[in-house]
Order: structure tokens, then C-alpha cells, then sequence
């Protein structure tokens, strides 16, 4: 490997968008320890993929995903495909001997994110999982200050992941079809949800103690065919979980919960202290020290945009000049560079086998939607 | 009955002071039907209980709540005990052809609950349980605008109640002996939630889907023996609920969740329209109309604060001159004497039947957590 | 003086609501060393009147104010009358021997001020003035920081009253005739701004930089008799003014600055720490500690409801069980009563000396307007 | 000039950043007419302007301004330089048949403003000032609601810029050299709120009421002699300023208003509706239509995220994925851009003579300040 590093990328949409930006923006602003070489993008539709080439840079194109996962030019495989195609070209990325950046979710099915762990433990390269929002600035606070002991023992975990885009009138595309996106508003958000949580308190999920689902929209219309059809996923999905320590958890993702559009938020309280971050403020972390006692004590608002203090902002602007979703990515990106030449990133990445922990809680509780039940994490594997 | 309507108040505590100033505050504030004469009040501790009749007005004292029940002078029973003690005077109040006017939750067991409902059902007497936060101007507000259809049909119910109060440095009281208080944040806060949810949402709720609870705190300080007891109720309680329409709830109770004080929150998102409160902000609806578009809409911020817009309002003080907690218990009040002459109250309230319901649903909760399974409210009646 | 202190209260407006329910509810819940007796209130319509002395509990009425503030019946007189006579009887009470409690702001002129500071230097009773606002409980804590050094030296002062009633639909009235209220949003909302300015920053006011009103509103229907009829006052008054420590504060009062209804504000910046409160949210002080530094520092959301911590919450509710408007008047009856029997009231009182420093203020300003010119506070004596 | 327009950039600091981002990502995603080629940057530091050129992609650089400004090969000036130094080379640039896109404020000192103004008149090329803050879309939505009448008549605008970075800690700059930056924050901070109020209201300043301004750092350390130096700027400058259709508007500008760190924040309250914005949560506006009436109506919380409905947006991310500080800059190369080749711009881009305009009232402050009068814009051209 030399100072650069070449890489290769499956997908042209939302995603495709995220990570090209990401790969373009690492090099002026994080003085990363390699450079990305934009060498070839992959997708299905090759007159659109020579524009978006153009667009962000990428060297070469290819309609086969299949040869720029072992081309020899290749070091790194970025997998921004729809769910049901993680697995394939993952799991051949790594035994060609390449580094792999999935998205999330591991995988649309637990069989398939089961073959990815076990893909990733025989490989050499390295895997990185596309949990962006842990890369925050605030969330990365809420991890320093939980790992300094300053939340003290955690009771409560609490989490909504909600957007309001899911309605009626929403046509039909991969992500309302259970057989290519494995599940709904469950797999896209409440695995932030589950990866969040996981992340911050430091403690494994033992057990699902209850779970429901809704499917509202029951058809919608194909823009293809100009006929409805049936979706086959969740609309919104909660449940409730404990973790080892004692915590107890909520969950919910939804869909349709508006005027919500990406509340991606979560609070956690503790003994000593509690955080509460939600990426519609994405700049904030609300935090309370109880030790401020109650005559002074209370949410403090913290803009995590100061330099030096608060993870990833060295490489922005100054204080309260604010970053946006897009940042999340390029310092993701900075900490893979950084690992990928034994630097420590500057919070924990999430490589296959972690996403896979994720991915049990994910299917114990599809379980337990289906078995109307309570759901060990041991039951799961 | 005459002009006046002649209370016996069982209880001096926090919610004899609270009911106290509402009986005292109705007449010069909310031009009543009948004026509530305070005739009575029974408490266990005598010497207390003479300053407390003294301060605030009460005519007579006793320490024996069996003669004040039935007193041939007195019109109205106010049952202001701890749970364990709802039921017995209750029953009495009733069988005596008096009104009763009970704490939440209905009884600490579902049997008590069970027993005051029939005994409602037999006697001539009316009933009324003190859900006072139906009766905050913000939250009638949303009723009113869920009955004229402004919500459509309902999605989400997001609803949770967190206290701080509840950590290791507080003793003992009945509020943490089981055998006193039936349960502990769950039937104390959940049943307000609950309340409130079937309240707002105008449908029953059908199932439990999963539910579970924790006891963080094992034992704390007797202040009388100055030794350490063990605690038997719940810290927490969360769990999911369907309604019949097709909703999903969830619900989550605490007393250890700093820095919230008194978070009575409760969120709805339907199809048309959503609303969300929280008593913190108690003067404040949340109100989002779908209609507003995307590029106008978002949660409109309401000071629930304008004479003959919002409920009770006319009663108080011009704009934004804030109400406080104590202004719900006036506002039931004002409903409640002119439900006694006939008249209509602005919103319905709660009888021993409606709250029996809400009593259902706290005991569907838990036996959803005893057995680790979805329970249907059929299974209990 | 007896256990009881006997008032005559002048008006049956807004202000006699407020004031005497704040002396209604002194003795159940302040425990002060002094009960009022509420002996006559006077008014002008006799009819209404009586129906008010009922439902309030006034004892007496009259007619004739004259008579009521000699009284020798009578130990303290309020008055809650009109600005354009504050100053009548407020004299007449004290030559007479009485406390007197007036209505904010002192007097509707600068001369009718002067005359009441005289008289009442020359005078044997008490004066108070009703800045109930200091008695929040957020105010109070404020304060104390304030005095504790904990804001260190004061940069900003930014005060801002704004309400949203003054629109061309609303009717005539006193409070927009020039000769009654001596000004409009000026003396009626910026008063109590420089009051609460005065007291926070404990420095006098030196200079009016510049100050500026408007009157968008030229004429307002007289309900009596159905015509239009010219207002003279100000809709608007902005100004800048200095401290006396190199402070600068903003003030700006307005009756058309929608959605705004009561939003009665107060923001100081200091080198060691800053404070924030907003009326429209008055159980809530937000405060920032410059020690906590940028990594965890902010506003901290303070809600001031914890007894012991809090000033005055000992005698309400608990945590966050929210108090309202009317509370900052019975907390000053507390204070009041305290200070009457030689006891310190929990934050100071102010009196006709103190108001007047204030009406200086308010006087400065509007020569300030007049002149187009920086007006120093020693050219107004 | 061909597909490609040439840049010369002038400044590798702050702004330099800025810029040459904006330059950058409007290419990928903003689909420009032209595209920029990053042809010099000139500096004074030559062997970090290598590093400075290589990191964002500019192919050549010079420590010559002279040069770069008459460089045939360029067709763009940037004049990203501090105040003092926007005359001379935006002159030379416009004298040299350039398009000129200077730095805001317009100049550090007035005579300098009037030169560049007349420089603009004079020449063929085109002239822009980098007032970003217009394109937020919330901002840009505002701007829209108010041109389509929905504030109507505009009676208050509120505009504060307050910083918390100008301690006795922070160093010596050029920032606080009256030589060198004309003035301290009103040149820096103010000139932002002048500007978006202008933008917002539509209409001119007519006259400054009052204004003052503090010093409360007198001197700082000089980081190269390790000396403590003399300051010569304001550290906040407050002023209220009349519009000609009425409206009164107050204006604040601090860099010691701790904990506020980029709070650019405005409100303008009309009689339909008032609209209010601060960066530090840029990416929403709210907004209160009046017609919602009391009951339903008060502040709208938009996210003003959607794209087609809100400026800008479509060339980024979907609802709530939001973006920050820089996208303003992509967002005002992207419109420049199309305003060279004869499309409009979103919203109206500023020009030399606009900027001209905001830099009269400015100056008409500092006069203000001066000589503690009211000051007619009239007296100031």
C-alpha cells in the first residue's frame, strides 16, 4: 500500500453521494495518513454513472461489481448497495484480500450478516461498517464522558429514530420490499439505534423483553409500472431491551411520525449524569452532571464545536460555525485511514463482527414481534 | 343538596394540601354551581391535623375517617389516602349515598379496583377519580383538536413520565412497600400516562406487547427506626401497547431519571396532525398541522394561555400570565360540581368505570412482566 | 398591630384579582408572621364591586377611596389603581399613617413620582411596590448567583418585554390615553425591565445612550360609544442604556410583537457567568457557569422548583410541579409581612425610593426620545 | 470566457478555507454553469501557501498580489484579505477588467467603501461581497415569505451577532487593530445583521437612534513579542435604527457574550406574521403566521431541509440531514455563478453598491457613537 489508497465503490444513489463526498473531503480537511485514489465506481446504469463519475471524480466506471471487487488496483471496497446486496460483494471483496466499508446495516438477512462475520474473521483485510452518526462530535462526547465514569452506573437508555417520509403517497422502491431491504423502518433506523446504544453504553444487549411492529401503508405505487404493490416491511418497530449492567432500553424507529424527519435521538441517564444527543441538533450535546446539584443543575447545552475539546472539529471551523451529516462521513473516513496504518481512531469503529452484535439484537427482536414473547440474546446466534 | 356542597377530605398530606387549595380556590376564581363548603377533614396524626384544618379553612377534624364518610352533613367524600386505602372508605362513602371524589390510580391491587368499580356501578352516589391533567389548558386543547379530526388517524402514542426523586438517598415511605402503594412508578406515573393516552386517543388500548421493569434501589432509610428496609415496587416500568384503531404506544415510567423532575410527557403522531405535551412546560401544546406543508409546517409552539380559546383559561389570567400545577385541581373541581348540577364539564371526566379501565391496562402491564409474553386486555377484567 | 394586619385595597381590575388572591393565599401556604385581614376594597362601580368584595372575602366596600385610606381600621392600603392615581392616594394613606403597597410603575408622570418618593421619605408607614417579578423564584436565584460574584463583572444586559395584545382590533382604554397612563409599553413593560435590571446587576443606571419609540396604532374604538378615539401613547420603546460598572444593557418594551404574549426577558453576560430567564417559561432560570469550560459548559436549563434551593418554592410544590403568575405576587405578601414584622424578606423589597430610581430610568428615556440625544441619569432628579 | 471560470484567490486563512471549499463542492454538487478552476492563491507566507495550494487543489500560488490581480489567465479576483486590505486589490482587480468577490465588510474604513463603490460603477466587471448568511435556506425562506407579503407590515426587527471568543485570554490580531480591521465586532458582526436586515425587510435605514459601544479589554499579548499590546476596536457596538416604512430595529453585536459562540441570530415581527433565525441552529426558521389565530397559532418550527420547497437544498441532502457553515458559501458560488452567465441568482446576491449601503450604516453608528445623537443616514454618504 502505498500513500495512496485506491478505492472502489458499489452504488450511485443517496449513499453513493455520502461516501464519494466523504473520500473527496478527508485530503483538505483531516490531513489523513493515506489518500484516498477515487478509482472506479459501480452501478447498474451506466449512462448516469459516467456523469456521477464525472461529478465526484472517480477514474473508472463499471456496470460489474464484480470485477472492481478484485481488481488488482483496487485496495479498498466500499459497499453502498441496497441491503440485500452487502453480503455477495463483501464477502468477495475479502477473499480477494481487500479492506471492505459496508453499509449499514450489516446485512438484510441474519443469514447473510452471519456469513459476513465469519467472511471477515478468515480475512486479512480489514472491515469497517458505515455507522456514521457515532462520529458526531456530541455523540463522540457522550462517549468520552460515559468512558470517563461520568454517567456513573446507567439506568435508562432511551431511543427514537423518527422520519415522517414513509407516508401514502410514497411510491414503491427497494426499501418497502422486504425481500431486498430484509426489513423497514427496523433495519434502516433502529440498527443506528441498536449501534448508538451499544456505542455508548459499553455494555452488551442481553435480552428483547417485548416487541411490536406496524405496516400502515399496504401497497404503494410503482413508478416503473404505474400500478400499486404490496410492501412487505415494517413501517415502525419498537421494542424494549435490557443490557448486562441493569439498564432498560426503549426503541422505536418509525416512519411515519411526523413532523419528525431524521430525529435520530438518544438519551441515556445514570447515576452520576446524563446525556441526551438528537442529530435535528446535531452540533448539541445536552448534558447533566448531577454533582451540579439541584439549586444549579440541570440539562446543560453544550455546542460541540469547539476545537481541541470536543472529537473531529480541528478539522473544521471555528466554534459554532456548524457541521452537518455529511461531516460524519469524512470523519469516519479519517479514522479508517487512520486505523488502516495502526493509528487509534479517535473513538471505536465498528467493524463486521461488532455490526454483527447489532444485527442479533436486530433479529431477537423480529423474534419477538413474531412470537409475541420476551427474547434472550443467547437465543440468537 | 343545597347551594353548597359539604366535603369530607380524607388525607393531609401532599394531596389534601393540593385538593385543599382547590376547594378554597374554585369559588372566587371559576364561578362554580354549588360552592364547596369545607366541613371536614380526617387524618391519622390529630395534632397536625388542627393546624392544617386551621390554615386552610376546614370547619371540622377527626381521626376517624368511618365517622366522616358518613356523616349525615357531608355531600362529598374526598379519598385522598395512599393507594391501600382507596377502596375501604370509598365503598363506605358510597354505601353511605355519598359522591366520592378518589385519588389516582383507582387502588393500589386490581381486586380494590375491581370492588370500587361495582360498588360505583350499585350506588346513587357519582364518581370521580382525580386525573387532574386532563384539565390542563394545553391538554384539553388536544383533545379538542383530536375529537374535531385535526390528528386523523392515529399512528403513535409516545408517552413517558420521569421523576428524579427516587435515588438512594431518599427513605423509606409507603410509596416503596408493594402491600401500601400496589406498585411503584408504574401506578403512580403510568397511571397517568395511561389516562391520559386513552384519553387523548379516544380508543382502548387492546394489548400489551411487552413490558418490563426495574428495581435499582433494594433498600432504604426508616426514618422512624433509622435502619434500612427493603423497597418491594418498581423504580421504572416501560412497555408497548396497541390501541384498538391500530395505534402503538409506548409507555415508560421512572423515578430515577435526572435531571427530569416531573416529565409527564405524552406525544401523539397521526395522519393529519400531531400534538405533544409536557408539564414541564405545562402552559405549552405542541401542535402539528400536516396541512402546513413542508415548507411552512413543523411543530407550531401554543401558549395554551387565551380566554375563550383554550380551556379553563377564562377562569385565570390574561396571556401567558402562566397557571401552575395546583390550577388543574381547580379546573376538576369547577368540572365536577358542574357535572353534579347537570351541567357539562369541558371535558369529560374520569369516574370509578373509566379509571377501572386505566386499572385494566396497569395490570395487563404487569402481568406482561411477570410472564414475559403479549397480553391481551381481554385476559383481564 | 395586631396577628392580623387589615387591608383596604383600591381597584377591582386586574390587579385587585391578583392582589388579593396573593392575600388569600399568604396564610395557608406562606405561614406569615402577619395574616391580612381583607377589611375594604374600593372601586368606583358599586355594583360590581360587591359582587367582587364576595368572592373574594373583602369585608367592606366603598366608593369613596377617600374614605377607605384614612380608615383607622385600616393598617396598609394598596393601591391597584390606574397610574394617573397612584399618586392621590398613595400620599393620602401615608400622611394618614398607613403602609402603603402601590401598583408598578411608581406614577404615571415623573412629577407625580418625585412626590410620592418625598412623601414617603416624610412618612412613618412602609412603602412597597409591586414588582412581583423579583419574586420568581428564578429571579431570586439570580439574584443570589448575582450576589455570590458568581456572573463576575457584567458585560450585557439584554431586557426585552414583548407582547402581542396592542393591535389595531383592540379597544380604547386607559392604558392608551396619555393622560391615564402617562405611556404606553414604556411605563408598563419596560419598567419592570429596568426594576429587574436594576436588581440584578445591583448598579445604577448612568446614561441613556439613545432610545426610540413608536406608535403604529393612531386610533382605537371606544366601546362606550362606538367611535374612534385618538391613542397618545408609545406601542414601542427601545432604548440603550450604561451601568454604572461598564455594563450595557438593551431595553426594549413592545405591544406588537407577535407571537410574543408575555415574554418578559432578561439575558447578563459576565466575565465569570451568565443568567437567562424568560416569563413565558418562568419556572426556569438558565444559567451558565463560564468554569464549566468549553468541552462540557452551556446554559444550563435550571428548573428552580426544589425547596430549600429555590427561594419561596418551601411554601408550594414539589420538584416541578410547576407555580404560575400569581404566585410572584403572594410571594411578595410573604416577603411584605416578613419585612413589616422586622424580618428580612427572602430577596429585597422595593419601596417609593427605590421605585423612583427606576422611574428615573423611565423618565431619561423619553427625553432621550424627545432630544434625539444621550441623555446622562444626573440631568433627571 | 469559456465553460471554466479562472480564480485567483487572495488569502489562505479563515476565509481562505471558506472560499476555496465553496469553490470546490459547487462542481459536485450544485451543477454550475461554469465550473471554477482554482488557478492562484496569493499569500504572504510562502511556504505554507504550498502546502495551503497542494491541500485544496490550486494550481499555482504567489506571495505578489499585484500579480495575480492583472494575471491574463484570470477571471475572478476573491479578495479574502483582512479589512484593511479589500481596497487596493479589489480596485486593481475591477481596473484590470476582473469580476471582483470581496470579503464582507465591505471595507474597514468608509473612505475606503466609497472608493471600491465607485471602482464598481466604473468598471465592465462584475462585483459580489460574501454575505453568506443570506444563503441559509432559512434564511432564504424568510426572504421569501416576506417578498410574497406573508409578515406584512413590519414593526420590530431584533438582531443580535454575539461571540464569547474575546476574552483577556485571546491574543492580539489584526481583528483588534483599529489600523487594520476599521473596527472590532460592529465591522464584523454588525455588518452581517445590516445586511440580513436589509435583505429581510426590503426596505432602507433611514436613521440611527442611539448607539454605544465598549471596550473591555484594553490591551492582549502579542503572540511574536510576547508583549502585551494596546486594543484599539470595540468589543460590542449596540445600536436601534429607524426603516423608512417605520419599523424600528435594535442591533448587537459582542465578542464577550459568553456562552453564545455564533449566535447570529434575527427576528422581524410583523403584523401577519414574524419570522426569527439564529445560526447557531441554522438550519431552521421559525416562523409565526398570524392568521393561525390564538388558539392554534405561535412559532412554527420549520426544518427547512426539503428540497423544491426550500432554496438551496436540492443540491444536498434529504430532510434533516443537515447541512452546516460552509454549504452558505457553496451556496452563494453556485448562485454568482449563474449570475455571470445572466441567470438569477436564488436570492438577491450583494454587489459593491448594496454592500456600499450597509457600510453607510455602519458608519452612521460609529458617528452615532461618537457624537451621542441620533444621526440621519442623510448625513452620511
Amino acid at each position: 500500500m502505498s500513500q495512496k489508497i485506491r478505492v472502489a465503490m458499489l452504488g450511485q444513489q443517496f449513499m453513493g453521494r455520502a461516501h464519494s463526498n466523504a473520500f473527496r473531503q478527508v485530503g483538505p480537511f483531516c490531513s489523513p495518513p493515506l489518500l484516498p485514489e477515487l478509482h472506479t465506481v459501480a452501478g447498474r446504469d451506466g449512462a448516469s454513472l459516467t456523469e456521477f463519475a464525472a461529478r465526484f471524480g472517480w477514474a473508472n466506471t463499471t456496470t460489474d461489481w464484480r470485477t472492481a471487487v478484485v481488481d488488482p488496483e483496487v485496495d479498498l471496497v466500499d459497499v453502498a448497495t441496497p441491503n440485500f446486496l452487502h453480503r455477495e460483494p463483501s464477502v468477495a471483496a475479502l477473499e480477494a484480500g481487500k479492506h471492505v466499508l459496508c453499509e449499514k446495516p450489516l446485512a438484510g438477512s441474519f443469514e447473510d450478516a452471519r456469513a459476513m462475520r465469519d467472511a471477515a474473521a478468515a480475512a486479512a483485510g480489514r472491515t469497517f461498517v458505515w455507522f456514521n452518526y457515532r462520529r458526531c462530535p456530541a455523540v463522540a462526547t457522550a462517549w468520552k464522558l460515559a468512558r470517563e465514569g461520568r454517567l456513573g452506573r446507567i439506568y435508562h437508555v432511551r431511543a427514537t429514530y423518527l422520519q415522517n417520509w414513509g407516508g401514502p403517497q410514497t411510491p414503491m422502491s427497494w426499501r418497502f420490499d422486504r425481500e431486498l431491504a430484509g426489513s423497514g423502518a427496523h433495519g434502516d433506523l433502529n440498527a443506528h439505534l441498536i449501534d448508538l446504544a451499544r456505542f455508548l453504553v459499553g455494555e452488551p444487549i442481553t435480552e428483547i423483553h417485548g416487541a411490536t411492529s406496524r405496516r400502515w401503508v399496504e401497497s404503494r405505487l410503482d413508478g416503473a409500472t404505474g400500478e400499486r404493490r404490496p410492501t412487505s416491511v415494517d413501517d415502525a418497530l419498537l421494542f424494549t431491551a435490557g443490557f448486562a449492567g441493569g439498564a432498560v432500553g426503549s426503541f422505536e424507529a418509525s416512519r411515519l411520525a411526523n413532523p419528525h424527519q431524521n430525529a435520530n435521538s438518544i438519551e441515556l441517564n445514570g447515576e452520576l449524569g446524563s446525556v441526551r444527543f438528537d442529530f435535528e441538533d446535531m452540533n448539541l450535546l445536552h448534558f447533566c452532571d448531577a454533582s451540579d446539584g439541584a439549586r444549579e443543575g440541570g440539562w446543560r447545552r453544550i455546542m460541540c464545536t469547539h476545537a481541541g475539546e470536543h472529537p473531529y472539529v480541528e478539522h473544521w471551523w471555528p466554534d459554532a460555525h456548524l457541521i452537518g451529516y455529511e461531516h460524519t462521513f469524512t470523519n469516519m473516513v479519517s479514522d479508517v485511514l487512520r486505523s488502516l496504518v495502526g493509528e487509534e481512531p479517535v473513538v471505536p469503529l465498528c467493524d463486521f463482527a461488532d455490526a454483527f452484535e447489532t444485527q442479533r439484537v436486530l433479529e431477537a427482536a423480529l423474534r419477538a414481534v413474531d412470537e409475541r414473547r420476551a427474547v434472550m440474546l443467547d437465543e440468537v446466534s
